[in-house]
């Protein structure tokens, strides 16, 4: 069961006719939301078209365009504004600007501005962070690897969506270069630990689904809901640290391994230009409780690469999966996350966990693509089995049929750790 | 080492009487921060002093307080504006209240509510929410019961200030009543788990510390930064779901068994106000890596209670304990979790970890104090293991010297669950 309307019509061009070539990221039919600025000019909301960027800001200054009948939508640099409204409301503001865009009704005189010389920005102020975990095949590797391989999914696995809570603050902006941690070390022949950098820095290629619509604490959310209170998607790579994880995870988790840094895409690709794209879910290999149950597809079949590129050196791929492999949706994260009584909030980050598909050449981390440093990942110039400083690596995704939805870059650059002693 | 000043003379009085008294939480010395109103009026920011409280929003509109010469400081109905400004503004605004409120220098016409008719709300808008396990008895205990009692600790506990990231969303003014979460529960022998309502409704004593001054993004703090990067603390109840936790935590820490509440008291109770109650942390047992060693004594001697009244009975003390038994003080705390190059911001707040004294009634939470339900407690009418609906839990916490430095009440009372399948 998919919901579409006119704005998902293949058959629609754009007057920007960059919009209109067969690879673009951003035809008509998507119009992701992000936040650009020119030469330090103040922030302002656009939305991608072709290689164009159409300034909602300027739109909404001129009257052009009120999502809603709300006032300053677009005048706080930021989507939260957008995102806070009602869905209908987000429909019809979709609708509206591809309306202007159109290139039998659209209007030529609106402000555009050249991707190229525009600089994106975090496009929302990210609330909370929440990190799931919810690839089986991602789960099955890390279970082989570090516990027991003849019962590496935990017995939980199978029926809870696992997820855990992340770090707001460090969530940054495609191109933030990223400092390798710090951290405490302890191998398992050390008698102690050390603090320095870590040594097996890693890439965790996931979705990000942003909450718009929250709900009351207290109140739960149903998966009907939940589909709906999810505003859009962004391409998301939870940086991660192996050794310090190994040595503080235990007993509540993740914290500083993967506290300093999570990188997302510029631009929210709504969860309506997704809608031609959902697929189900994985079958279920136990039935899951009743109120995790979803009626209608809530996959999308987003198709994701990461590359590698040594400082000077070629990109290369390393990685090629595809979001439908996930055994829970972000709806039915959604649903968890609120079925205690927890309060989500527009704005909320909810990381889909590592995307790992089933063949060795689709999973989504250095951990498993290396197998924890046993297999080197070949790479321009060299081998790999966790990054080295001044790698870069760039993450994308698209969906891809009469028309192709893309997600822009997820890019970061690492650089050596900083001096603590400083 | 302790920096006092005239704000801490115990000779100095007020001209509110009532702030005079021996027993009263809220002397001239002490000169917490809360934010209130006054019959559905807006949010206002007020000082506690004895029984009532001087308006700071008033008081900054008539032009008699401006911190640090910066405006509307005290307009947003929230402490956040005040505690992102520098740590010589937080003293020096203290140090102009107390000359407002003294005996001999003070100005009777300014101000005043009275608590009684005053709403509380909650003080300060929370960024993130972190959780610390600072409690080598509280580990111990947790470690005896569901892991191993030879070796209770982890072997990482003596090395890093163990924490995980919590759920900002759900922290809540003392008052606020608490639904009993649902969740997904599944005992050892159960084939399935199943969804209802929480069995081990728990409750965990801690101190919560307020961060004022944040941190840049790959930027450490040290010890002698992150003392002073501390604005105040609150009395916490970190309300925990226990048979939801231990089938959800593998292998990624905690989730919806701490999602659903934390209650905080309503009144900040600055570091400043604290410093005469300054202690060392306990010993260490293992030596710590030099970035997490203190030069000065940082923890605090904070005599602590917790009460629980069933509904219609009296409240009973069933833990009395002091936050000096902490082993990881909260500027370690705060080093540790930037020593990652995560960016700590205006308005986290970090709990100290269930605060566990070295005997049995000083176990601050009722897992430890029942040891999972197999002592009994006695209360008014009955006996507890977990708690009950309708019981109302009340943390109050005090630093005695020559004068009182008090947090007020953190107070929640349980409601039933929530019906999931309306």
């Amino acid at each position: 069961m998919t919901r579409l309307n006119k704005t998902h019509d293949p058959a629609r061009t754009s007057w920007v006719t960059s919009a209109n070539k067969a690879d673009t990221d951003f035809p008509i039919q998507n119009l992701p939301y992000g936040v650009f600025s020119i030469s330090d000019g103040p922030r302002r909301i656009g939305v991608a078209i072709g290689d164009r960027i159409l300034d909602l800001t300027a739109l909404e200054e001129a009257g052009k365009l009120t999502p809603g009948g709300a006032e300053k939508v677009f005048a706080d640099g930021v989507l939260n504004p957008l995102m806070a409204l009602a869905q209908d409301v987000w429909s019809s503001t979709r609708a509206a600007i591809a309306d202007l865009l159109d290139a039998d009704t659209g209007d030529r005189s609106l402000p555009l501005v050249a991707q190229a010389e525009a600089t994106l920005h975090l496009p929302i102020f990210v609330r909370s962070f929440t990190d799931f975990y919810a690839s089986r095949e991602h789960a099955t590797n890390v279970g082989t690897m570090f516990r027991d391989p003849d019962n590496a999914l935990m017995p939980n696995w199978l029926h809870i969506p696992i997820g855990y809570n992340g770090r707001a603050s460090t969530v940054v902006a495609s191109g933030t270069p990223i400092h390798r941690p710090n951290g405490q070390l302890k191998r398992p022949d050390d008698a102690a630990p050390r603090f320095a950098p870590c040594q097996k820095l890693d890439i965790e290629l996931e979705l990000g689904a942003i909450v718009g619509t929250g709900n009351v604490m207290g109140r739960p959310v149903t998966a009907a809901q939940a589909y709906d209170n999810i505003f859009g998607y962004v391409l998301l790579n939870d940086w991660s640290a192996r050794d310090i994880q190994v040595w503080e995870y235990q007993p509540l988790g993740p914290f500083q391994s993967k506290a300093f840094a999570s990188t997302i895409s510029p631009w929210v690709v709504t969860r309506e230009a997704l809608e031609p794209f959902r697929t189900p879910a994985p079958d279920r290999i136990k039935p899951l409780l009743p109120y995790l149950q979803e009626d209608t597809p809530n996959n999308f079949d987003i198709h994701m690469e990461v590359s590698l590129a040594p400082e000077g050196k070629s990109a290369t791929t390393i990685c090629k999966t595809n979001y439908k492999h996930m055994y829970y949706s972000s709806a039915v994260q959604l649903v968890h996350h609120a079925s205690s009584g927890c309060a989500m909030e527009t704005g909320d980050i909810l990381g889909s966990g590592t995307i790992s598909g089933p063949t060795k050449d689709s999973f989504g981390s250095m951990l498993e693509l290396s197998w924890n440093g046993r297999d080197p990942i070949e790479v321009d110039g060299g081998t790999r089995t966790f990054l080295e400083d001044r790698d870069t690596i760039t993450i994308t995704g698209w969906c891809e049929g009469a028309y192709r939805i893309g997600f822009g870059n997820c890019e970061g650059r690492i650089l050596p750790a900083v001096d603590f002693g400083g």
